[in-house]
Formats: C-alpha cells, sequence, structure tokens
C-alpha cells in the first residue's frame, strides 16, 4: 500500500481528496494536516468521515510528511504549496500540487497574476502539467505535477482537440459558471448561504488568475494563437462548472469532422465523454468525468461548445487521484468510479 | 408624514425593514444606522435599494436618531437595545424594539438566558409585548414594543386560542424549523453555502433562548399552566418558520369545537389565516401572514398544529410595522400587502 | 379604480401579475380565469392569495372579461392571445399580451419560430412594443401592446444605447442564465426538484425564439445590422435572469464615453439602474428593475455588459404593469416599488 | 461475480442501486429493467452512467430476469413486486424488496395502509425484514428481504436499542423530515422546482404507512408496547431524513447509560454512529450511514433523539446492498464506503 499524505486537508479539496482517497484500494492516507493547533481525528474534525478516516489532523510538519509518506497532496494556497514542494522532492518524494504554483511556466506572469515573485524556478521547470488527455507519458514518469486548475480543466479539453487540428479560428469566448466551492471555505459574508442561494453573478471578467494558465497551454499544446475572452460566475449551486464556448469554425469544420476528432482525440479517455447533445452540469456531479457537447449555428460558421465538470473531482481532486494512479502504475480509474 | 428611524439597519431583520418602510405610504424613513464607520447612502450599501432609499447609513448616534426621528425600530443585538431604548423613550421618542430585551419580564430568568444583567428594570414594566392578535388594545397605546420573537410568534398564535379555552393539556412538544437568516449576518463557517444548502440540524434542545418567552406568554395570556418542549432546526431554506406542534386534546376538543375557537380568536385578525388544510412555508414566504392547520389523530385525543410564519416578516420586521401602524393609528395592514 | 382582469392566471406570470396587481392602488382586479373547469375562489386555488385576492378564478370566457374589465392582461400561450386579442380590441378594451404573438412584426419569422401562421395580421400591425425605456410616448397612446420577452428586455436595454450610438461592433455574443420558471408550470421530469437543484445546462442555442424579437427591436430602434449569438441557460435558481454580453468596442469608444451614453439613455428611466460595478442576480429579484454593468478587457477593443433582471417582474409582469400604468397615465412605479 | 437484476431501474431507488452496484467488486449488472418499451442502453437513458453502465435498459421480463441474474432487486411499486418475487422465489433466485409488500406481516394491516389485498402471504411469512442491525442472522439465511421503509431505518435504529431495555415510555412522538426523493420521479405539479425549493410542510400527520411497518418493529423486537405519533415533512432539500424524536425516560435511565446502551447495540455496527452532539444531515448525504445523538432536557426526565440518513441509501439502496453483502457472504461494507 502506498503511503499518502494530503497537506491542507481541510479546505473543500483536501476534504475531496480525503474522501476519494479513502476508497481507494491501493493507498493508505498516512498523514493529514492544515493550520491546526492541536491534532484532533480527522473523523472528528469533519463527523462525516467517522468510521471511514480516524487517523489525526495534525499541524503541518513537513518534515514528518515527508517520514511517513511516498507521494503527498498540497492542497495549501498558492505560494505555500512552493515552499513545501522543494523540499519533499528534495527528499525523494513524489509530489502532486492542487494550488497554481507550479502550472505557469513564466514567473513573470505567475507574479502578475497571483502577487508574489516565484520561489522555486528549478521544479517550476521539471513539473508536468496534470492534464492526462494530453500528458500522460509526462504524467507516468513526473515527480512533481501541476495539477491544473478547474475552470482551465473544463475549457481544455473542449478546446484542444479542435485547436490542435486547426479547425477554430483564434478568438475564443468562454463564459463559466462554477458552485461557489470554487471559491474555499473562508467564511466571507459573500458566501453566506442567503447571498448564494438563487443568486448568480459575473467575477473578474478578463483578468481571472486561471486565463494564463489556459493560455499558454492551449498555445503550446497547440502551437497555434489563441486570443481567449473568460468571464467566470458564480451560482447558487453547490458542486461543478458548466463552460460555454463560443468559436468561429475554419471553412473545413463540419460537424461530422469536429465529432470525428474529438472521437479520435478521447476514444482511449475514460473520463471525456462527447456527448451527442448539450450536457448538463448535474450529470458529472460527483464523478471525474468531463462530458462536452457541441451545437453549430444555422450557418455553420460558429459553434458553441459546452463543457461540464465536478469542479473538485476532475477540476482537482478527482484529476489529482488520477495523476497518481498513472504515475505509481495504478489502473487509472481506480478510487474514481 | 411620521419620521422613522432604523437602528441596526444592516442586518437581515434591518433590511427588511427599511424594505417595507420604503413602501409604506404614512411614513418617510428619516435615519438608517448600523456599526459602520464612514456614512455611505443605503442604496450602495445594498445595492437592491438603489433609487428606492438613497439617504445615508450611519455611524450610530442615538442623540441624532432621537432629533431626527418620532418612531425609532432598534434592530439591534440583544443588551445594546436597552440601553439605546431608555435614552430614546426619555427623549419622548416611540420606540419598537425587536431584541429580546423588553420581552421577558423576569430579569432573573433574562439574565439566565442572555448571559447579562437587564439595566433597564423601568421600562422592562411599561414595554408592551407586540403581539397585535392578543395586546391590540395595549399596543395602541403603548411607548415600547418588545416585538416577540421569531418562534415566538409562531407557536403562540397557534397555541393561545387552545390554551386559553382549556382545550389541551399543559404538556406540548413543539419542533420549529427555521430559515438560516434567523442566525444573522455573521460571516460564519456553519452559515457558508456549502454548509446550509441541502442541510438540516436541530439545535439548543429543551433551551433554546426563546422558551422562557413563549412559556411566559402562553401561561400569561392564557391564565393556565404550559410545559412546552421546543426543539428548533435550521434547514437549507432562505425564508421561513414552519413550526409542528403536539398536543393532547380534552375530552371536550371535538375538531369542530377547534375550528370554532381559532375563527372566532382571529376572525378580525387579517394576518391569522386558519387553514382547512395544514399550512406550507412557500405561501407566507414575504408575507406577514401566519397560517395554521391542524389535524387529529384517528383515535381523537391527540392534534398536530403546523404554523408558518415568515421569519423575518410576521417574525420580526413585518410584526414591528404592524405595532407601528396600531400605535399611529393607520390601516394595520398598510405597507404590508 | 381601472376594472383588470387576468386571461391565464394561474401560470407563473399570471400568477405574478395577481400578486403586483393586488398591491396596486389605482386598480381593482375584477376577473381572472384560465383553463380551470369549475370556479374556485382564487386564494383556495393559491393559498397564499387567501385574504388577498379572494375573487373566483373562472374557466376562460373572452366576453364576460369584456363585459368586466377596461383592461386585460393576457397572460397565455401564444397562439392562444391573438385569437382573444382580437375580441378585446373589437370591444373597445386596452389589451397587454404577454404572450410572443404580437412582438414579431414579420408573419413569416413568427410561423419559423412559433410553428403556426399568425392569425390576426390586423393588429400585429396596431401593436406597441411595450419596452417603456423606449417606447414610452408609443406605449401611452397604445390599445395593443405587446409585452417583451423575458430575455429580449434583459439584452435589449444592455444593448441599445450602445447600438444606437454606434459605439459597438455588430457582432455580439449573448450567454445568458435564466430560472426554471421561465419554462412554465408543466409538471414535466425536467423540472422536477431534483433534476434542477443544483444543475446547470444550455438550451436551443441559436434557434431560440427570443432571438428574432430581439434582432428585430435591436436593429429597427437603432437603425444598424446586429448579429446576435444568443445561447440560453437554465441553472437552479428561482427567479431571475442574468445576461452576459461579449461586444467589440469601436475605436472611439472609451469606458467614460459608454457610462456617459448609459446614463444619458437612462437618467429618466427609474428601472434601469446602471452600475459601477458588475451586478448580482440577487439584487433584481422580486424588483422590477434592470441592474446593467460592464467592464473592458484590457486592451480596451472589448467589453462585456452584465444585464439582470427578474424574469417573472421586469422580464413578464412588472413590466406589463408598468405599461399598464402609462396607458392610464398612473405613476410609473406605481404598484412596482 | 454474482449476477445481479434491478426491476424497476428507473425510479430515484433503482438508480440509486445501480450506482452502488456499478462500484461493487463482487457483483456484475446483468439485467435492468423497467416500463419502457424498447430497450435503450442505461448510459443513454441516464446520461450520467455513460461509459459506467452502458448495458441495456429493457422492458421487464420477469422470466428473462430469472435466466440472467442470481440475485434481483426489486424496485418496483408496492403491489407490483409481490406478483415478480412470488415469480422469482420459485425460479430459485434471491429476492431483495425494496417496496412494502413484504414487510407488513399482518395482510390486513397491509391492505389498510396500502389500499389492496396482499396476494402473497405464503413469502409474506418466509420475508425476513433486512434491517442488518437488528436481523443479522435471519438476513444471512433468507431468500426474500423486505427491505426497510426510509422513515422506519431513521426511527427503529434510533429507538429499539432503548425501548428493548427499558429506559424509555411507550408513548413516542417523531417528526421526521424527508427530501423530496421519497416521493418519486413522478413529473407532479408539487415536485416542480419552484414548489420544492425553500419550502417545506407536513404530511400524512398520524396515518403516514410506514407508521404500522415502525410499530410493527418497534413492538415485536423490543417486547414492549410503543404508542408513536409520527408526522412527516418535506423540505426543499435534494437528499436525507431527518427524525426528531421525543421520549419520557424511565426513572432510571441517566445519560451515560442511554450512551452505553447505544454502545453496546452499535459497537460491531460500521454503519451507525452515535455521536456525542446532534448529528447534521449532510453528514450522511451519499452514505451509508445513520448517525444518532440525544439530549436530555435540563429535569433529565425527557430526551430528544436525533437520527440522520440518506434517505436512498441507508434508507433503501444502500441497505438493500448491505442485505446482499450478508446473504452473500461478501465484505458487511464492500461497494458502501
Amino acid at each position: 500500500m502506498l503511503k499518502i499524505g494530503v497537506l491542507g486537508a481541510t479546505g473543500f479539496t483536501g476534504e475531496k481528496l480525503v474522501e476519494i482517497l479513502a476508497g481507494h484500494k491501493e493507498v493508505e492516507i498516512s498523514y493529514l494536516c492544515s493550520r491546526i493547533q492541536d491534532p484532533v481525528p480527522y473523523g472528528e474534525y469533519f463527523p462525516r468521515f467517522k468510521n471511514i478516516v480516524d487517523i489525526p489532523l495534525e499541524h503541518m510538519d513537513v518534515e514528518k510528511a515527508a517520514q511517513m509518506c511516498d507521494l503527498l497532496f498540497l492542497s495549501l494556497p498558492h505560494t505555500v504549496s512552493m515552499e513545501k514542494a522543494a523540499y519533499l522532492l528534495e527528499k525523494g518524494k513524489k509530489v502532486i500540487d492542487l494550488s497554481a504554483d507550479y502550472r505557469i511556466k513564466d514567473p513573470a506572469v505567475y507574479e502578475k497574476y497571483y502577487g508574489t515573485t516565484h520561489l522555486d524556478q528549478k521544479n517550476l521547470d521539471k513539473a508536468v502539467y496534470g492534464l492526462p488527455e494530453f500528458f500522460k507519458p509526462e504524467i507516468k514518469s513526473a515527480d512533481l505535477i501541476a495539477n491544473p486548475g478547474c475552470y482551465p480543466t473544463s475549457i481544455e479539453l473542449a478546446l484542444l482537440p479542435l485547436l490542435k487540428e486547426n479547425m477554430i479560428d483564434k478568438e475564443i469566448i468562454a463564459d463559466a459558471i462554477s458552485a461557489i466551492s470554487g471559491a474555499g471555505r473562508k467564511p466571507k459574508l459573500e458566501y453566506h448561504f442567503q447571498n448564494v442561494s438563487n443568486n448568480a453573478w459575473a467575477y473578474k471578467p478578463f483578468v481571472h488568475q486561471h486565463l494564463p494558465e489556459m493560455s499558454y497551454v492551449l498555445e503550446t499544446v497547440s502551437g497555434r494563437p489563441a486570443e481567449l475572452v473568460f468571464v467566470p460566475h458564480v451560482a447558487g449551486i453547490e458542486t461543478g462548472i458548466i463552460s460555454t464556448i463560443h468559436v468561429k469554425l475554419k471553412p473545413q469544420s463540419k460537424e461530422e469532422q469536429i465529432r470525428s476528432v474529438y472521437a479520435q482525440y478521447y476514444e482511449d479517455c475514460f473520463f471525456v465523454r462527447v456527448k451527442e447533445h448539450l450536457p448538463c452540469l448535474k450529470e458529472v456531479a460527483n464523478t471525474n468525468f468531463c462530458d462536452i457537447g457541441f451545437a453549430l449555428s444555422p450557418c455553420k460558421k460558429k459553434a458553441v461548445i459546452v463543457s461540464c465538470i465536478d469542479n473538485l473531482v476532475k477540476g482537482a481532486a478527482g484529476q489529482a487521484v488520477q495523476n497518481m494512479n498513472l504515475i505509481c502504475g495504478f489502473k487509472e480509474t481506480e478510487g474514481l468510479i
């Protein structure tokens, strides 16, 4: 049994990681920590885990984590991750980082969007972007995974096949709706039930910190320019991201060709389902699937692509476990269905 | 136009008061305050009020409040209200207090449940309990109204007619479900959308601070003993309280007599609707109604009474305005339908 | 008191109309009907209206409606409205039609999108499009109002000032999210609580029946071409539409000019609030406001405009009452704040 | 691999069964059917199962079911189950019936509450009540399981230890709140999102069809009388039942003894968690746990017990799989954590 640690086990993502790992047949959860002061059984901190995960939740101690575990998930705030990851890698551990710290290859862009200097350039170069559908070989041999952002997972999976095959124009507009869980567990007034329930709003239009990640991945993977407008929204739902993506089709892009390109790219990808109709959010809730559907305009020159994921699963913890499965040679779907 | 002030205009209750008062034809909102430092237009603090209420929200200044207003609503935390009320009454103002400070006549009971010594015994004696269906004459001539609690409004209206007419046993069990708005606007983790949505829990069984208020009112108004078990719950809903009340019927209490007693007590009470069937919560949402229904057990010796209100309207701000209407000689329903 | 009838008083829109009219000081609800067989008090059919609206809900009889009322709201399915409207107009009644029957001036377009031949060409020519912010003089003297669709209200108010002033390109992309109430009260599996709660999906991309209405109004009012891509969504919320609209700015369109154009168009429009920030849905819930905000891209060549309304109020019943107020010379805001 | 069939695979319970069975390591889903006419892949009927369960959903054919499967789950309407079960048992199959048909031992009581004559008296006598915490030995050797109702599971697990140990009075009052999913997937107006969201109501007070099941089990298992008042409620939540149960304590029942009795009864019961505090609903969502907590009144003569389950898991499909695990000698928790 592989020994696993989760650093940052009390956020929504860390909690979801523990939930998935608890049902995984090949691993043992050996170490859980957070900013808590005194240790407390995890099943007491989160009563829903009682009888399932009863090891202690401890104050974060990266040395202890290294001693007790073979592989570590970092579910930490950005900037904190890069401190811990460097130490753990030095100790020969495998690290899957769910923060943004190793996703953006250019430190200047990182600094612009995350407001702080990148401190671990060496590992930044080594980090593999953990989108298994496009980086499976690299992931299998990686020591450090930069687990993709939630919005990027949803939007990159929808666009990469079409962009690589030169089927769409570089001008792309994406509106996405996310559950509030994406914003984290801080007790802010904005996240109060009375404010979120039955509400919806757009935020950070054009300038969300996931934009440079998406632009970089879209352009480097496809080898083509991508000018992405991205407007994220929050709505009063508990789980998921639905992205509605507007593209202009190149003249040769017919409906059957689009369908065929998707089929070809994703035929061996269990967790991407290309639907005949537009997908809906609830069909991916609590799953590691990304459902994709599309429709053409009557003039056949435009298309809308809709992509749905569970933001905490395929958008975070599920994808992280999928990456672990690949690194460790487990069945790719283990723990995830 | 009567000049109105709301002290504590940023909580859920204060906000609802402003909403109702803004549509009231006989009053002018003249002063709004809270713990805010620098004044800001109310319609900026709460953007939904823009174009409707644009006077400033100010830092609380009770002297200014007294100068500018004829009648003040205190939507303040308990213990704060009693300081302000005393001053305002001295200045000859009418005061409607929505806190718990003047509801419980016995200072020792107040201290037991609210954890602090009562500081305004003099006005405690003068305060009129603002349940218009039972204290209308007293309210009309009152200077200080102790506006009832939300749970008490729901439960007292259901029980008082039956208790007064000696139709039920003194042993009563009430389970109630409230929207989370009753807990206030504090940004606590417990009130986070992800925790409240699709959740439900019981809290403070047997010892909720509204229990002594209910017991006192039930017993003094009916002149009979009442042994009430009260278990409040919170569920993932935005608005309302539904109380399910179990009573044992006295031998003479037949279905038609219960119906007839309710009809007799409430025939002139616009805001109490005795239904033929059990009421549902949504039918009173955003209204000042209390809907009441009941059903007898097959053996006819027991009954369950269900009572629904909007916790912020009939359970707080709406009832406060109803009290103001009575004090000021306005139409009782003004602003409320 | 003006005597009012509502034909189709049991749908979500008809119910909202009755709610608004019940609080309107200048009118009396005189006739309510639907497809019901035997008459029943309206406050029994919808228990929330008990004590408020207790006149009968009757089986639809357009002759009786004409006898009893001065002005009729038609909240009927499209194709049914045009039969009734013709009769009522002939009898000299004012008619505000909330269906789609008189919104689209070209019968061929109507037939394409609504699947049936238009049967009342004569009145189609006379009907005035009931968007008060742009057709106030025509509305004031109209006999027949084609009350705008919900999505069109939201999107036209956001775009018309910019399009008329030639500030944006003709290519426009709008993604909108609506509450399920827009789909009506049919008991379909798709609308079951378990399917809608926590769900979101796109539907009818490029081909929604509100598209030709929007295109027609945008082009005729502005005198400029508009190529609109429109993708509506449903999400698990009870109330409202939020539209996120992507536009390309003409070179002369700076932020301050956009703000100034909006200010100029809407300075006398009580129900349109141009916000400094992006608006959120809940701030317009249960109001007749349309809140509009916008943001420019970093390159200043693009903008996103976000527009929020309550789909049943400004998007239907509220706007219908606003139109009635204009026709009848009442205060424009009567019954609506 | 044990071959499994689900008769009635399109209701909420049948769907949940398929979800759980799809992740169970010891079984193979071999046959799925419902009232559908033409076969369709299950992952097409319910798109969320695509890639997971792609065998056909067929028109119900009990002979085919018997040929293809070793064990059958009947997730059928009551009265339909008893026809099918008899045939399957005759063919030597194991049957787990999730309907009410074999829960009530007295055919007269069955007829009174379910409105139809019981047609399979022979198997009624053989059926074992599938509450593993109290009938484990009988379940292990059963051919036919009467899987308990959702409310009964929640309430019996809370009460049986105390009743058996003579710690509480026979007079018991239980108020329970259920998700609407308990009412099934019929497209009724009552279940429309707009009616359920933010709503709550009581129904069938004193006479719910689960009452005789509970009374029978409580009395026969404990050997003591139980006079249960039961008032179920529905609230706008997707998942779960929370039962609030009022009991009077026998003089010898102290807090520590109650805790100790629960501990003794449930120490080997993985799926019952006795909490130190009152449990909340969300902690059991999507799990097979029953969480129980209690609190004593200040006078120590009364207690309230709160019991939470997921109505579709421990209240239906999860418990059915737990029963299958026992019958087949699998690990009791297989597929359930």
